[in-house]
C-alpha cells in the first residue's frame, strides 16, 4: 500500500481525495487545508491539518495548490528528500523545492467541485526526476487511471494549450451559442445532441474530416447573413476569425 | 402510411432515406438524384430517378439540396398545390416556390457521410404555413426522432448560428488542438477524454458554470505564457480573442 499525502483543498484536491477513497492500493493518509471544512464531508478529520508542524510520514506527498502557490507551499514542507509532486498543467517540475524530490502528476480534465467524475477515464501525465519515482508515480496513477501517459515539462505545456483550446474555449463557445438561444427565446436544450455529436465524432474521424458548417463549404452568402444577424459585436469578432480559420485551413490540407 | 419522396443526393438527403428505411409509419416513394450512384446503395434502383417528368405523387416532397438550389429546385417540380420542404437552417420558408405549400423540415445535426447517426435523438425543427401541413409533418419527424420542435424562420436562422458557434467553430477548436499536439509529439487521443466531458458537463451545468481554465480565473501569467509558447499567429490570435471573450463574459455576470 502506497501511503499518500494531499496538500490542498481546492477542485484537484477534493477530485483526488474521492479517488483516492475508492481504491485499496493507496493509504491517504493526511489533506492539509487552510479550512476544514471544504473537505470535511470527504476525509475522517482526524486525517486534516492546517499547521506543517502536524505533518506526518508519507510516500507521496501531492501539493493540489494554485500554480502561483506551489513553489512557496513545497518549500514549507518541513522534509527533504521525499516524493514532492505539483497537479498543473502549465508549471514545470521544476518549481518544486528542489530539497525534495520532484514530479509531476496532471490530471488532463475539466474538474468543477459540482460534478462528479470517473477518473479511471482521465488521462494522468506524469514526471519525476528518476526512474524509481517514476515507478511508484505511475502506481499511484495506475490506481486511479486506467490512462497514464510520461509527458516532460514542455510537452505537458503544450498539452495544457490545447486542453485550453478543447476544453476551456470549446465551452466558451456552448456559451454562446446559450445566449443565442436565450436572446432569440429557443430552449438551449435543442442545441445539447448536436454538442455530444460533435464531440463524439472526433472518436472516430480526425477533426479535419469531421469538420462541417458555412465556412468548410466556403458557403459565403450564408456566411454573410450570419454575420448580419449577429447583433453583439463580440460574437461577430470571434465568427469572422473563426471562420476565417477554417477556411485558411482548408486551403492547407 | 405517409409517402415521402426526397429530391437530393448530399449528406442530409442519405441520411435521411437510412432514417425513413427504418420506420413502417413512412413510405420513401423515391429519390431524385442528378448521379444516382450516390445512393444506390440505400434504396432500391426502381425508386430512383433523375428527370423531373418521372417524378409520381407523394404526400411530402422533402428538397434536400444546397441552400442556393432550393428555389430553383422547387420550382422544378411539375405539381402545384404539394406540399415542398427544404432542409436548410439558414433559408427561409419562402425560398420554397409558392405554388406549392412551403415547409421546413430541418435536423438540426452534424452530418458527414462516413459517420452513422441514430435519428431519434436528433432534433427536428418544422415550419409550415397552416396547421394541416404541420400535422404531416410532425408525423414524419416523430416517425424518425423522438425530439421535434415548431421553430419559424427567424428563430431557425439563430438557431443555425448558435449551431455554427457549438459545432462547426467547436470542431476547429480540436482541430487546433490536434495541431498543436501533432508538433509536440503528443497524441491527440490523449485530449479525447477532456473533449468527451467538456461536451458531458453542460447536460447537466449551465456553460457559465462549467467554465474552467486560465482565462476564467484571469490567471494572466499563465494566459501569457501560453501565448509566448505558442509560435502559429492565427493560434495566438484566436487564444486572444476568446480569451478575452472570457474574462469578459466574467465580468458581465
Amino acid at each position: 500500500m502506497i501511503r499518500v499525502s494531499i496538500i490542498g483543498s481546492g477542485n484537484v484536491a477534493q477530485h483526488l481525495i474521492v479517488a483516492f477513497n475508492k481504491t485499496t492500493d493507496i493509504e491517504l493518509v493526511q489533506v492539509f487545508v487552510r479550512n476544514g471544512a471544504a473537505v470535511a464531508h470527504l476525509i475522517n478529520p482526524d486525517k486534516i491539518y492546517n499547521n506543517f508542524n502536524d505533518i506526518i510520514a508519507a510516500d507521496l506527498f501531492i501539493v493540489a495548490v494554485t500554480d502561483d502557490a506551489i513553489t512557496e507551499v513545497s518549500a514549507a514542507i518541513p522534509f527533504s528528500n521525499e516524493l514532492v509532486v505539483h497537479t498543473s498543467g502549465s508549471v514545470s517540475i521544476s518549481a518544486i523545492d528542489n530539497k525534495n524530490r520532484q514530479g509531476v502528476f496532471y490530471p488532463l480534465q475539466t474538474l468543477s467541485k459540482s460534478k462528479e467524475v470517473d477518473f479511471k477515464s482521465i488521462p494522468i501525465c506524469i514526471e519525476t526526476k528518476n526512474e524509481k519515482d517514476f515507478q511508484i508515480l505511475e502506481k499511484v496513477a495506475k490506481s486511479i487511471s486506467n490512462i497514464v501517459y510520461k509527458i516532460n515539462s514542455e510537452q505537458r505545456k503544450a498539452l495544457h494549450i490545447a486542453a485550453v483550446f478543447v476544453c476551456n474555449f470549446v465551452n466558451h463557445l456552448y456559451q454562446i451559442g446559450n445566449d443565442i438561444c436565450i436572446e432569440n427565446d429557443l430552449p438551449f436544450d435543442i442545441l445539447k445532441p448536436l454538442i455530444q455529436e460533435t464531440a463524439n465524432k472526433i472518436l472516430t474521424l480526425q477533426p479535419n474530416q469531421a469538420q462541417t458548417g458555412p465556412a468548410k463549404r466556403k458557403d459565403i452568402k450564408t456566411i454573410n447573413a450570419h454575420l448580419s444577424f449577429l447583433s453583439d459585436e463580440n460574437q461577430k469578432e470571434i465568427y469572422k476569425m473563426l471562420t476565417k480559420s477554417i477556411i485558411d485551413n482548408g486551403k492547407k490540407l
